[in-house]
């Protein structure tokens, strides 16, 4: 994996000199053109060996392009606000948007890494880390995203040279320690875990870009001339490269899918519907306040269903139950300017709950397999690998504690049609039926098959999904509070979060 | 002020079901209408003693409006990420935006209370965070925001009752603790403390409302009248409020101004200037590193300047002697759209730096006083005003630590149109002159007035200007590195924060 890079590659002083300042100017202009198009972030992950440059590196590239569209974002043990939610959520947070340059001194890959050096990891355990990565390094890239992984070697020897001569310099004395000789112990093992990290992880879309640390001359060129070269690259396709479209998924034949499979006559009457959302509400009241869930869990709620299904009424029985100081309804409109600069999932990771809060999801990510892909608001390939990204974001939730529920509400065709007549007769505005909801009406077939799909491929062991017969509201309502309920009874009981 | 809480007012259970239903269908009217417009936001403090039933108020609010659009922030101990920035932080980042309700369950009263209960604070510490609150409360209703400040209130007796109520019943049982006892005993030294508090912060903009809270229905009907009421009459506002405008700002007769005097011939020939800008380099590389900056402060750089006066070639050599994970540079365009819907500052206060970092704002808050007073973008009220919040906010970082260094950049009319010529003929297109620049070159007295008054009205204590001549890029990159190492190293020799 290292060997190029240990062939002590150096750049002259006048070689250096001369070839600086075009490189600059070029560096300059292809940021100006990054800046003024808008169409996609550059991410640049700065790691290798201790010495061998990093920091030096990342400074350099601020003395020659335009420092105030860089971000650098350092990442040590993280903040309290951080360690309560998912692993990624910290990363997600620190994403430069459309047009600008975020550094990442230290990354998604140094934890894992440090862990497996450490010996605290297993190795199955740390391929895992490394599928989540890959399949997350290529949604950057599918994005949009131009993701450039540097990682900066050093030989054996040439860290303890690289040391000494710190050491010697006045000027950067003070950042050799004690602790940066403790790790030339475990150079050899940090080597095989590095080397075995960037084998895994070097994919076609995010490859790993590995320089000599040596020579200072020859890394600072090498670095400035790859991202000039790669923004320049990038900045010329004019066309966003799409991933192999999937075979087109097939409907059964006999016309039977889990939504026609659904018994929607389902009712509950007056008096039952009221014995059992008291009997559900207390329940969940108590779940609520259970040092298991405040001490280690939390609860993201995912409410999708036709339109006038009844989303907002089961919302309110369930929140009903908890704290308002407890909970967040985020009900999923238009995304705005600075979500519209970022990865399709940036603006629901912003809104997970941290340890022992619950976020409420009114509509949610799903909107790009439901609305997105019957209007045609995004490519096919972009759909299509969702239902895996999504997967994957609901997986990491899991991980950290989260517990899921999704539900989709169902009514039949004419149920929707009599609640948009009733609708239109009463004169509370906030219940007026907009030109659109009528023409969703006119796509119910596609919206059926986009459901379906959903449903089949993101209905996961973590993450499964409930459907529910929502004719009769008082019906989806007690099913909706009693499928919370009983998740979250099932995880409490569970002896780890893993076992959920 | 306590008296009329303390009547036992009360409403029959046949009065309340009477007439909630229409109170409920105004209540989701005017929310409608307040989300339709989006002109303000809607911020309601709920606080008092406790078993006053705040958290019923806020349950039931979220339960007759529609809880999609309301947030409820509960404030306990600071997260780390608050704790390291000044003490507003964490409520200026939870404030709803306009068209949105946002409900604070505790608030910036309750630490200071809390404080002076426990007699930790003195009474004139506490008068002077009230002060900030006063100010604080009037901006954000200047801006717009309407301000709700409930204060639930129990005689003693109606205190000890509520609680045994909540005892017997099995629903609410555990929320009396052997804590809410304890505090029974301090209820006089509430009683005394909350009376001074909101005698001093009742005012003209944003007035408590004080209501009892023995009887349920009494105030939960109270309080959703108010919100109807007063979001109504807002709505209804077709013209903010300004606050009258302060005399028209004077210029001396005589011509003579701080711009006036500044001697633009200074220089700094090529030899003095490498020699000096490596030793304040090297100076400030040390002082970013001293354990009493990372441990206790944190630094804000401000540039002002006109057009062309060299402020990126400044903060270009202040940032190269700095570690680029430690600090951001944040330049100020137009706002987004998530700012735009927050009071004008709150696009400043998300980039503060926490404890041992520097953010550099290249151009800043000082917008509104400059270019949108001379632009007109702003009215005249509201750069007035402007002064007066600006150094509130200055005021605030610097008494949580961070060192507030700011900078005007003044070159002469011929030297910047002479770098306009220059800038045109470059080929670099970073460096392109706009129609703008040219039209902002015929308003220059204005800018020289705006600039002036701000001088006069911010340069305080804790946050002085400190004016560059820039006609030289030598003389001024050097006096900005300079200035920037003398107010660290009085900082950190500095006893105590305070004393800074």
């Amino acid at each position: 994996m290292f060997e190029s890079a240990e062939l002590g590659h150096a750049i002259d002083k006048e070689t250096f000199r001369r070839e600086v300042p075009a490189l600059r100017a070029a560096l300059l202009d292809v940021q100006f053109d990054l800046l003024e198009k808008r169409e996609f972030p550059v991410v640049i992950l700065v790691s290798g060996v201790d010495g061998s440059g990093k920091g030096e590196t990342i400074n350099l590239l601020y003395s020659w392009m335009d420092p105030r569209h860089i971000s650098t974002l350092a990442f040590s043990a993280p903040t309290d606000e951080e360690a309560a939610r998912p692993y990624m959520w910290r990363y997600w947070r620190a994403l430069p948007p459309k047009g600008k340059v975020g550094i990442f001194a230290g990354s998604w890959y140094s934890q894992p890494i440090a862990d497996r050096i450490a010996g605290s990891m297993r190795r199955s355990d740390l391929d895992d880390v490394l599928e989540d990565i890959n399949r997350f390094e290529a949604m950057l890239v599918n994005e949009g995203a131009l993701v450039l992984k540097f990682w900066f070697h050093l030989s054996r020897d040439g860290q303890k040279q690289r040391l000494k001569a710190l050491e010697r310099d006045p000027r950067t004395a003070w950042r050799v320690t004690k602790a940066s000789y403790e790790r030339l112990k475990t150079y050899d093992r940090l080597q095989q875990v590095a080397g075995h990290v960037l084998r895994v992880t070097n994919t076609a879309k995010a490859p790993w870009i590995i320089v000599e640390g040596t020579d200072d001359n020859y890394r600072s060129l090498t670095v400035g001339r790859i991202v000039l070269d790669q923004i320049n690259r990038r900045l010329k396709q004019t066309e966003r490269q799409q991933v192999p479209v999937a075979p087109p998924i097939v409907q059964a034949i006999d016309g039977k899918n889990v939504l026609s499979e659904l018994d929607l006559t389902r009712r509950l009457d007056k008096k039952d519907y009221e014995k059992q959302l008291a009997k559900y509400q207390a329940r969940l009241s108590e779940l609520m306040r259970a040092p298991r869930f405040l001490d280690g869990r939390s609860l993201v709620l995912v409410f999708e269903g036709a339109d006038a299904a009844g989303k907002g009424g089961s919302i309110r029985r369930v929140a009903a139950s908890m704290d308002a100081r407890q909970y967040q309804i985020v009900p999923i409109a238009a995304p705005t300017e600075e979500e519209r600069a970022q990865p399709y999932l940036w603006r629901f990771w912003r809104h997970l709950p941290r340890t022992g809060r619950v976020t409420i999801f009114d509509r949610s990510w799903y909107g790009r397999v439901l609305v997105e892909r019957v209007e045609g608001f995004c490519s096919e390939a972009d759909w299509l690998r969702a239902y895996a990204e999504i997967n994957d974001f609901e997986h990491q939730m899991a991980d950290a504690g989260a517990v899921v529920v999704k539900f989709w509400l169902q009514i039949g065709a004419e149920e929707q049609l009599r609640r948009f007549k009733e609708r239109e007769a009463t004169d509370f505005k906030r219940f007026k039926i907009t030109a659109e909801d009528w023409r969703n009406r006119d796509k119910w077939d596609a919206y059926v098959s986009a459901v379906c799909d959903m449903v089949d491929r993101t209905s996961t062991g973590l993450a499964p999904w409930t459907l529910v017969e929502a004719n009769d509201k008082n019906f989806a309502r007690v099913k909706v509070l009693k499928t919370v309920c009983e998740r979250l009874e099932q995880a409490l009981a569970g002896n780890s979060r893993k076992a959920d």
